[in-house]
């Protein structure tokens, strides 16, 4: 058994993919989280329905938008 | 009578199926919980109306978009 | 005068009929319940527009969709 | 002055009309209600713009999807 | 400067016009209120894109739909 | 570094554009607001796409319906 | 490992991006925000499908409606 977070904190500095609602979807490295699941990623790619479309070199995504975060 | 996070309890390590908002679903091991039903599932797929669209070896999967989970 | 939760503690081990956001339905034995309204169902069947779409053993039901319980 | 959970008080045992996000409707015998505005309805009926599709011997109807309550 | 519960207030036993999402509207006069803005009104006509579609002696509105407020 | 609500502090009886969801917007003096960014308007014009579709002459905008707010 | 909010903090007086949910955006001088993750900026541009739509020389940016942030 382990919580949510700590699998967050487990994932730190690695690759994730991070979904969201409005098929907006992101890759990067995970580098902070918060409790509300408000995440920061390094080196992020953004999706939309699979097509990178942008890419950020920091981005904080806001946590009430997540579907599910893969590390 | 039984509390819904207990059931989640008694469900670690065994195979549940979770509904989500937008026809999305997954079926995995779950691996773990928390309080707003944030829910670990390892080897998870994840299906769009029954159809397997994915394949997940560990994500997390935020509770507020969950409809039901059923072990 | 009769409290919303007590009325669900009086209809544990009895019938339910659940109705969600999204024309979805739920029949079956309330197993549980918090007071967020989640609930735990036994022998469910889940409807569609009153068509029986399918049938869960156990389900945990999130209750932030739900629009009304009856017993 | 009065408070919106005085009026309700007030209501007990009395015919209400409930008004819902998405056209539906409830008038029933208001049997009880919490502070989020959960209530508790009696002998209701169910409407869907203005035709009763259900009738419902007690029901819980969860506050969150209210729009107006008139005794 | 003066807070926004201030103004309803001073606003009991006078008329308000309340918007709320979904195109609806409600005139009468304001009796209560609590500080998540739920409304008490008397003699209230509900209009709907500013058409009177229905008159309600009392009735309490649930303050998460309001848009705005006006005495 | 200043506060959200600080800038609304210092925007007391000057005017502001706020823009709500669901293109609508107002224009008018701001003579309060609470920590949950609920405001009150004096003097205000309700727009639409731009038009400006009605004048109030005080109005309490509800905070949860705001995208932003500019002095 | 660095927490959200501590990269809005290191990002003040910095030209950020900010994605909102319905296809708006702003590029700005952050000049504050607050935990909730309302945003003060200068020198705004708004942006509708990467056109710049309106010019805001402070504007406040409420937090909910926040999809990214990026420095």
């Amino acid at each position: 058994m382990i919580k949510p977070l700590a699998v967050l904190n487990k994932s730190i500095n690695q690759q994730v993919i991070v979904e969201l609602k409005g098929k907006r979807g992101y890759r990067g490295i995970l580098d902070g989280y918060d409790p509300h699941m408000n995440l920061v990623l390094k080196n992020a790619e953004e999706t939309h329905e699979n097509q990178v479309v942008r890419k950020l070199e920091t981005t904080i995504v806001r946590g009430d938008n997540v579907i599910y975060i893969s590390p």
